[in-house]
């Protein structure tokens, strides 16, 4: 991940092209380093061509050979003067055994740590330049371009640009290709040209974009004697550098100077500055006050954040433990990687910044931008509309898309249909249409706007206009209990059963609902479920007018893992026994709330196959937009849409907000969507559906029971004694801290894992990318902690993951 | 605006970079196309250097010498080889006289013109190839680089790639900068090279990105003998395009059919996949069910839709109409521009698809993805609150800034902040808490989820569970009637008073509220607001937790132009008269909802500077982000949040959304605003102020009174007989239509409006991009027709719209 060193400024120099003078102006720069009195690093990752033309030989010539402060290395050389994935496959074809080239993750921590090690022996301020090889997005050696490739060392950049014909677009569209991969650049180097003027345009296009341009002379064409052209080189290096240190290069300099101090200077006072003007949602700021409290996130890539740590030198007393996150010298990096434990509140899906995501945002926003959406059809929505419906969690049940802005936005759509759709049905007008309610389970959660809260019970969650419109019922849950898969019953269960908890032979068994649904305890679930209602109407209740349901899992009531046989049986007793016509419903429509659960973040792509159960109305988002903008998808079935139809415009659906279907939203969500379907499909998927014992037909994919955690992790996490529950299913592990005073207010589970918040100061690589040790960022619920992953992490990771979770609470077990 | 030509399939071609071969391979696409019996035309727009090496001529040399077939055309020719902007530049200064450089909008007229006349002039099946200079990005004769300048044409793409060393970069990088501006990328052609074999590495790249890719001989290196050259390349071509018409570049021809055919067919497909599968917001289903219903939008531009017409053949009855949708024939274009009347909802501030906050969006994707948020910082967030604070319409009062999704949330995050506030500074606990209400306006509407909708009163778009809560009071209202400037009075006030409207000398007059405090009528409102909120407490109304107001205007409520003496006389009251610490709020805390109404859309930067009164808390949203994402901001005072802190959690906002402050939002945010402040200090705006007699100086601009839309124009409206009132402020027109049955049901306004749907048959040139006439897609609020524009449209173009507008209610006037 990120490098940031305090006294070591780093620059990697990005081509426009190949051929426009990259080597000869970052020798310039070297050179001018080196001049100012400054220790230079060079760093040419991958060279190819000639030995005697190689960049490094030529900075060795021109610079090196005349001050001992400079070092330069290269750390792949191939002799093909062609793209290095090219070079590497030629050398390997030309030795006569395939070459072994290092993975990309690889090839980054060889990268990651000679420029560590640079900074380790940099006792004062010193420079370094890395240099890339051909243009921005040439290849790297295994295929991967340098653009993506170098992204998560995040280094800023020296953009070296084109002074040819043609010169103004291949800049211009280097440049946009850095940027859309967030790359900082600082300066644009180019050669003056009188005839082409490159630099005239392109100084005020730049300026305007906040960045600086600086031009420099033309070297002479090379002449044909090594003698007189190093001769001729070597005065077109003093011109360039000149003896005064003035002007030119050494502007250039001072402005990368100035850039590094800045950037060091906006990330040490951002912390003050959050704690003085953001209100965070969720965040009780009487208790975070301190600098060290605010997480400074300076960019992202795959599963982790970057983050400064620079405000942490006088640490919080309550965070200082015995390992620290203090850098333990100055050479440590202001920037470290730090695992996005809750993937980002549950949004991630596909590692933070993918290009992919970051391209279809682009690609709807230069065609569209928003678009006015009632009555309107573009591209985006209908695809994903269509997407959703015939091939996504609608599939089989759903006919209608309704659009929204995020998951509580979409509840409040979806419970706006199904108290339409129950009354217009049942005949119910006037005032008794304010009575309806909903019937839920305890512990539910639909969002933070008032509607979809008044969906839920009062809690310490709810405002002042909060008004419970329901009744929630008490839910048997499931969990890995030391070993045994357990479904245990609250009293009132428990009470007509006779046992409270009941033993499952495997996870598998406990989700083969379709199977249990003959068992005894379905019987017992049936008869508490009608023996409540039937209670409810005698006492008065409220008109049930819809069930809503988080199936499988609630998650921000404590990621709690119902019995899908309980909400099985639910379902089918609030539809009513009566056979209907399909796509029909009958008794009350049924909301599941799958923001959370949805879209494969629990290993299928939708919780009703594993319910064997459609909903009326499903609810999605999340992971939707694969974790970069906010979009929520209300489905509906035909038949709660018919209820809608008529002549009267005041009978519509009269909900929308301004973006609605915004083309980005929707185009990001068609992106992250195939990309999903092709990971579901995928042999690493397979591979951990069979470490489960899930099958992996193509058929019994969507009902497989299975976690990217390691089942054996998830045993040895089960035992220990600090530990009273444990469950994992497919991205998500939920882990109950044994504690007296579990809730909300519980602050167990945090303190417990709270070692995991700093980076380990293990020399050895670590599996972020680049190698640099991590810190965990995680949430808990109460006693409750969970970690969730992406749907893309690296099994590498994952197991580094779990290996520190286990070390830090075996670190704290008691017998 | 775009062009589409069912008859006449059209490809610009673009090169990755100068010299890559872009000319030949263009040959080769118009040989094939002559040579498979298709009338052909060739557009070079733009081309410079040595007439006999001009592109045009070599297509004349080698298709069109032997082919009738085959028409080609340069638009703009300059002698000296470098990129056009420079030559026009240099082509002035050679002949001693400043060269009228063509803007980008007639550039575009002439180039749409032409293109225009080869689809009347193409009896049948032909093809056209525009050929573009030098790279993507290269400057066009204003110095646009053409990737923006062509961009509103919206023609499919042929990318010509690099073979050589470094394209594969090159090929790439400009590609991003294509779809950065959302440009339909059809194919890649380029040269086969055996030693760099770019081909090999590019073909598989974009395939998985949809995208074909052919790859060609490459020719021979230039001969120095003329004819020799001549020979050497016929026999090239013929090679190329061989006379069997199979393979290499007929497969490109037989792809590039089939996209354009897709495309088509796709577009003819959307209105019937629409109605089967969305489901919009505010729409009536049961009245939407023809095809032509459905406006199909293919991409949008400045403010226009581009919108596909194909569909409307067999037009709807209610719509059919002297004026015809229907092209006149076959050689009409299949998409035509649609002006985007209502700003899509009120978003729109610069323009569709603009480049700037595209890049913006990717800047952010590319560097984060989305982050967590809660107790975390990163720098788009940082920045865009503390430009809210200290330089945006929280400037003298705000200090603390909540982010949320769209306008809905961030005023149910606004009533959450106000409600405690007030139930904690007046100790109002337990149950008491659930029966605040807010008092409001009659006719405010303040977003579509629950809570927010509670805030209003019953209304037609008020769901099962609305709960009015809170008490409204008739406002008093302002409008041009006749000529006049009148203020309405509702009975209630107008009895008190004794009269039941005033006249008022001038908008300005109006809005100079400071001086109206010492009015009559100012102390007619007092005695009125408090009146009646001695009645509502004598009457055991809702206790009342806060004030909530739309300033200036209630939007969704039918734009009704409030007297902002009232809402300022209302602040004052419900404040108490004690005089208070600086920043301290007492008696109820006010709210303004300035989601529609604020960031410049009313022509200042908020409507506090006009009522001369600071919220305690105020909501942002719309043009927020320029038109492109969902965001919104709740904007505090100290003295609000600091009611929230405490040492335990459950007193804080426990309000967020999973995309809470992303990333993408923030950063297109701050891009506009910075855009939008640049424009408000503009001449542009300096001028239509002075139209308005407005004052223009640096402190006066945020209290001026005054509309894009011209005086004289608002003169003339006003006039009309089927008008009864019009107001014009800022981006704003808003059109009563005389009606006796007024209200949301009311379709006199649309039906009335209607034939503005229609593009005009004018032969003249429009003023949308490109020229070609243009429909109107507009909203209206029963009998309110509304009118918006964006903080930058062209005043040609809000000349234009006016004409338009004002024809068309002549048209239906009546004496």
């Amino acid at each position: 991940m990120s490098l940031l060193f305090k006294h070591l400024r780093i620059h990697q120099v990005f081509g426009a092209n190949t051929d426009v003078g990259k080597t000869i102006l970052t020798t310039a720069l070297v050179r001018a380093s080196a001049a100012s009195g400054v220790p230079v690093h060079y760093l040419k990752p991958v060279s190819t061509g000639r030995m005697e033309d190689a960049d490094d030989m030529h900075i060795e010539r021109f610079a090196g050979a005349q001050n001992k402060m400079i070092q330069s290395a290269c750390l792949y050389r191939f002799g093909e003067p062609v793209s290095p994935h090219l070079a590497a496959k030629l050398a390997g074809t030309e030795s006569h055994r395939q070459l072994e080239v290092p993975s990309d993750a690889d090839f980054l921590t060889t990268v990651s740590s000679h420029i560590r090690q640079s900074a380790a022996s940099s006792a004062q301020n010193s420079h370094m330049y890395v240099e890339t090889a051909g243009g921005v997005h040439s290849p790297t050696l295994s295929g991967t371009t340098q653009a993506d490739c170098y992204r998560p060392l995040f280094l800023p950049t020296v953009l070296v640009g084109d002074a040819n014909l043609g010169g103004i677009s291949s800049t211009i569209s280097a440049y946009e290709s850095l940027l859309l991969r967030g790359y900082i650049v600082d300066l644009i180097l180019l050669f003056r040209d009188e005839y082409y003027r490159n630099a005239e345009y392109l100084d005020p296009y730049f300026a305007e974009r906040g960045i600086r341009l600086l031009s420099l002379e033309r070297p002479h064409s090379r002449l044909a004697n090594p003698r007189d052209e190093r001769v001729e080189m070597e005065r077109y290096y003093s011109r360039l550098v000149p003896e005064q240190k003035q002007g030119g290069i050494f502007d250039a300099l001072g402005h990368l100077g100035s850039c590094h101090e800045k950037r060091i200077a906006e990330l040490d006072s951002m912390p003050q500055r959050a704690l003085n003007t953001l209100w965070w949602p969720f965040v009780q700021h009487g208790l975070v006050v301190s600098k060290a409290d605010v997480n400074v996130i300076d960019s992202a890539s795959h599963d982790f954040f970057s983050v400064y740590n620079g405000h942490k030198t006088n640490p919080h007393p309550e965070t200082s433990s015995s390992m620290s996150s203090v850098p333990s010298a100055s050479s440590s990096s202001l920037l470290e990687p730090q695992l996005d434990g809750s993937a980002s509140w549950w949004t991630q899906a596909l590692g933070h910044a993918k290009s992919a995501l970051t391209l279809a945002a682009a690609r709807a926003a230069g065609r569209y931008g928003h678009v006015m959406y009632p009555q309107a059809v573009h591209a985006p929505a209908l695809q994903l509309a269509e997407r959703l419906i015939h091939s996504g969690p609608g599939h089989g049940w759903a006919s209608r898309v309704f659009f929204s802005d995020d998951g509580s936005t979409g509840m409040e759509v979806a419970l706006k249909m199904a108290l339409r759709a129950f009354a217009v049905r049942h005949g119910i007008v006037g005032a008794a249409r304010k009575q309806l309610g909903v019937l839920g389970l305890r512990g539910s959660y639909h969002g933070d706007t008032i509607g979809a809260m008044d969906a839920c019970e009062e809690g310490v969650y709810t405002c002042e206009w909060h008004q419970a419109r329901g009744y929630w019922l008490d839910a048997p849950t499931i969990g890995n209990r030391k070993g045994r898969i357990d479904i245990s019953l609250l009293p009132a269960i428990a009470e007509d059963a006779g046992y409270d908890h009941v033993e499952v032979g495997s996870l598998h068994e406990a989700y083969d609902v379709r199977s249990r649904l003959s068992t005894p305890l379905a019987a017992v679930y049936r008869r508490f479920v009608e023996r409540t209602l039937k209670k409810l109407k005698e006492n008065g209740g409220p008109t049930l007018g819809a069930l809503v349901l988080e199936p499988l899992v609630m998650g921000a009531g404590g990621m709690i893992f119902v019995d899908p046989l309980f909400q099985r049986v639910l379902v089918d007793i609030v539809r009513g026994s009566s056979p209907l016509r399909e796509g029909e419903w009958s008794g009350l429509p049924v909301v599941f709330d799958e923001v959370f659960v949805g879209l494969y973040r629990l290993g299928v792509r939708s919780a009703s196959s594993i319910l064997g159960a459609y909903p009326d109305i499903s609810v999605h988002a999340k992971i939707l937009t694969g974790g970069l903008v906010p979009l929520a998808a209300t489905l509906a079935s035909d038949s709660i849409f018919s209820t809608f139809l008529s002549e009267n415009k005041t009978d519509a659906l009269l909900h929308g907000h301004s973006y609605t279907a915004y083309p980005v939203g929707c185009e990001v969500a068609n992106e992250t969507l195939a990309i999903v379907e092709e990971l579901a499909a995928s042999s690493a998927w397979d591979d951990a559906r069979m470490r489960w014992g899930a099958p992996i037909g193509e058929g019994e994919r969507q009902t497989a029971v299975w976690s990217f955690w390691d089942p054996a992790f998830v045993s040895r996490i089960a035992a220990l004694n600090c530990v009273s529950e444990v469950m994992a299913l497919g991205t998500v592990l939920a882990v109950h801290i044994r504690d007296e005073a579990a809730g909300y207010q519980s602050h167990s589970a945090h303190k417990m894992l709270e070692p995991l918040n700093l980076r380990t100061d293990d020399a050895l690589p670590s599996s972020a990318p680049g190698g640099a040790p991590f810190g965990f960022h995680y949430r808990t619920l109460g006693n409750v902690a969970y970690f969730m992953l992406s749907l893309n992490t690296p099994s590498d990771v994952v197991r580094a993951v779990e290996e520190r979770i286990l070390v830090t609470l075996q670190a704290t077990d008691t017998v």
